[in-house]
């Protein structure tokens, strides 16, 4: 490998492309070597990018030492795909070299048969720990913590610690310091690498461990845990039961996957998408996890259908109204959409409260004022060039003005409703607010012209 | 405090809401005390979550000693009118205690004069660093190294280098292993503090240095680096430039801080809104960056218009069909709106190349053809209930399946042409996509009913 090449990465990084075109000239023999060469997470992401066939064939020339992390790093439906392709012996070999956080999250969501054949075949230590991670809740720290911690007494020196250290031949990833537990198995602080390194060995840990280091409780949320970790830059955590006993460690490629995955959930869960959803899954599955939400919104588009419906009389007598009404509903729905995505991710950080939601519901009204008042000048400039009516002028403006308030309103007003109510704003908030907006729109518009006009 | 409090992180957290309550009481010796043992990280959240007045009054509460790591946390926008207010020297000495990387984007922002009046008071040492990480593009590795690395030569035992470490009093953030260079300063690989914690002490640096963990090339684009990091599991790496000689190094919350940047820009690009944007900014600036927005929906809009327009004398005569036909736009602009999602987070994780991108499209097409049928029946009875006629009934269900197979093709096809064409899809795809379903579905529906019905 010459200097260059070392020096950057893509030089030694398998691509896709690379991979489909070895699979199409069935050159096995140099795939399984290249394979051999990646990271575990990529292969993972190149896995996730095949379509069904290849995908199996990948996967058999991945090697059996790589199966076990390349399935922790899969999204659930390709590896549940993937394991139901396997033998269960694999399976459990595999299982046994992940880390029990993965092997839990990964065994939930497995078909109740082959977990349990799974589950019977493991080793007593490994079920132990999982069962202790799967006796906490979905979305906790208990969930997501690991059993590979090195511990150390808090009376002991330095110097102990180091020949202790000098046992291991490695020390398990992510390993920025020892977690110090007293006699009894509770948490005091963590002595970090650091320290060892550059304090004097004949000083004594409890002396220079750093005690300030919090442990996080077993309970808590996720979501919270990644606060966390982000706040005081950690690159691992103890997790303690509220006696403050050692339960395990979280580490930060865990907190990364739950940033991702909220990402991906605040992205695709508007548009009712699964953020585990394969890009490959088969056509059948994929139709019919998206034509319920097909559905839902076709409620709502008869809802506005049916406003529409009940002003036929003025759009027999005035067809140019047909001709302007999706412009109404349409600016509201894009105005609304932008107040909803800023308070959607304002709840998500935590950064909206009782002491400046008005502050913002006030600040947004009066965009909304703001804008409507400028757009429905330029609207009503437009479509008096079209039609020449004064009429229909006055009323899409008014129409316009009204629609761009409420669009604001509701995308403050909607996401904190549904927070309220417990309801993932991220999921239903967008649906609910081009309801809104369709029917304000159209009625306002149709209203005002039925009103005025006839 | 007790071990109870010890153990649960939320329990030393200051809140938002304690914040305002303090504020509001104005017991400013108490906010201060609170201010001071809470992480810069958390203060920036504080800082952001709160409206222009008391974001000042906060500001000011906080003690010198954190406002230069709390500036790096902060979004351009509100760290920028906070810097407006500062001293020239009180801005300075917060640039002198920041990364370089993190002051590097913090002045690249900056007005120019306020710019030019820091640099100038800058020590030369600090003003080296940046003018090197200043001549790397935005968004590559050279700009987001720091300084802080810590370097030992290949050719000195393990021994030298514990009693080099012991010469530090604290190692910096984010070190797990030292960066090990030859004599002219020429990266070799990287020496991992588990190794010099394991390993015996007579050893040469290169017998045990890592040489397989891999330098990033200084002119690598910053979505690399963090696919690189996820992948290698990486707590920090070296960056080199062409030659191999070391330049600084990048730590794993920087890569974060990219990644959550990512994971903004993909939820608001699409709503036209600036990821770095003040929640609380003015109104006025609020309202100029929103109305650019509406401007060019509005354009999409005034097309649709445009196409009914053409169909007004059928309108004229079947005034249902104006009542029906958002519906038709409607489903295909949800149905598009999900392929698009997908198609652009695949090509962010990159995984649609040429070799599984007829695969997807024709998957998304037959989806796209057995949700439009399905739903084409399901749409035709409804309609049938209501206006009892079978022309009208026959004419939305054509349109339906026509633009929920258009709405698929373009789903896929938009981001694939803008991400050829170089024009980020997440900003422009959904304005695109919604104008395609609306132009096809309001044709496929009024053209069929003029043809057919008239």
């Amino acid at each position: 490998m010459t200097e260059q090449e070392k020096a950057a990465p893509e030089a030694s990084k398998l691509s896709l492309d690379q991979v489909f075109i070895l699979l199409e000239q069935q050159d096995y023999d140099q795939l399984r070597l290249l394979l051999d060469q990646t990271h575990p997470g990529q292969l993972a992401d190149l896995l996730e990018a095949m379509p069904p066939k290849k995908r199996r064939q990948l996967w058999d020339l991945i090697s059996e030492s790589q199966e076990a992390e390349t399935l922790a790093f899969l999204h659930d439906e390709v590896r549940n795909s993937l394991i139901e392709e396997m033998q269960p012996e694999e399976v459990v070999a595999a299982a046994e070299q992940m880390d029990v956080n993965d092997l839990a999250y990964m065994i939930e969501e497995l078909p109740e048969h082959i977990r349990q054949s799974i589950e019977e075949k493991l080793s007593d230590e490994i079920r132990e720990h999982l069962e202790t991670n799967l006796s906490f809740e979905e979305g906790t720290a208990g969930r997501l913590m690991s059993q590979d911690v090195i511990t150390v007494r808090n009376d002991v020196t330095l110097e102990v610690v180091l020949r202790y250290l000098k046992l291991h031949e490695d020390l398990p990833e992510y390993t920025d310091g020892l977690m110090v537990i007293d006699r009894e198995g509770f948490y005091q602080g963590k002595l970090l690498l650091n320290t060892v390194l550059t304090r004097n060995k004949n000083l004594l840990v409890k002396e220079v461990m750093n005690s300030q280091h919090q442990a996080i409780l077993a309970t808590t949320d996720e979501h919270d845990v990644t606060l966390f970790f982000e706040q005081f830059h950690f690159i691992s955590a103890a997790v303690v039961d509220e006696n403050n006993l050692l339960l395990g460690r979280i580490k930060l490629d865990d907190v990364i996957q739950i940033l991702r995955a909220e990402a991906d959930h605040a992205l695709m869960g508007r548009e009712g998408l699964d953020e585990e959803e394969d890009l490959f899954a088969p056509v059948i599955n994929s139709t019919k996890r998206r034509t319920v939400w097909l559905g839902i919104n076709l409620i709502t588009a008869f809802l506005a259908a049916w406003v529409i419906g009940m002003y036929t009389d003025t759009l027999d007598k005035i067809v140019a109204l047909a001709v302007l009404m999706p412009i109404v509903a349409s600016m509201g729905g894009i105005a609304g959409s932008q107040t909803l995505t800023l308070t959607i991710r304002g709840l998500a950080l935590d950064q909206i409260t009782s002491g400046n939601r008005f502050w913002l519901a006030r600040k947004e009204v009066m965009i909304g004022i703001l804008n409507g008042m400028l757009w429905a000048v330029v609207i009503a400039f437009l479509s008096w060039v079209w039609f020449q009516d004064a009429g229909i002028s006055l009323v899409i403006a008014a129409a316009i003005t009204i629609n761009l308030i409420a669009a604001a309103a509701s995308g403050i007003a909607i996401p904190l409703i549904l927070e309220r109510m417990r309801i993932d704003p991220a999921l239903s908030g967008a649906v609910i607010l081009t309801t809104v907006t369709d029917v304000v729109g159209f009625m306002s518009f149709l209203g005002l012209a039925t009103y005025f006009l006839l």
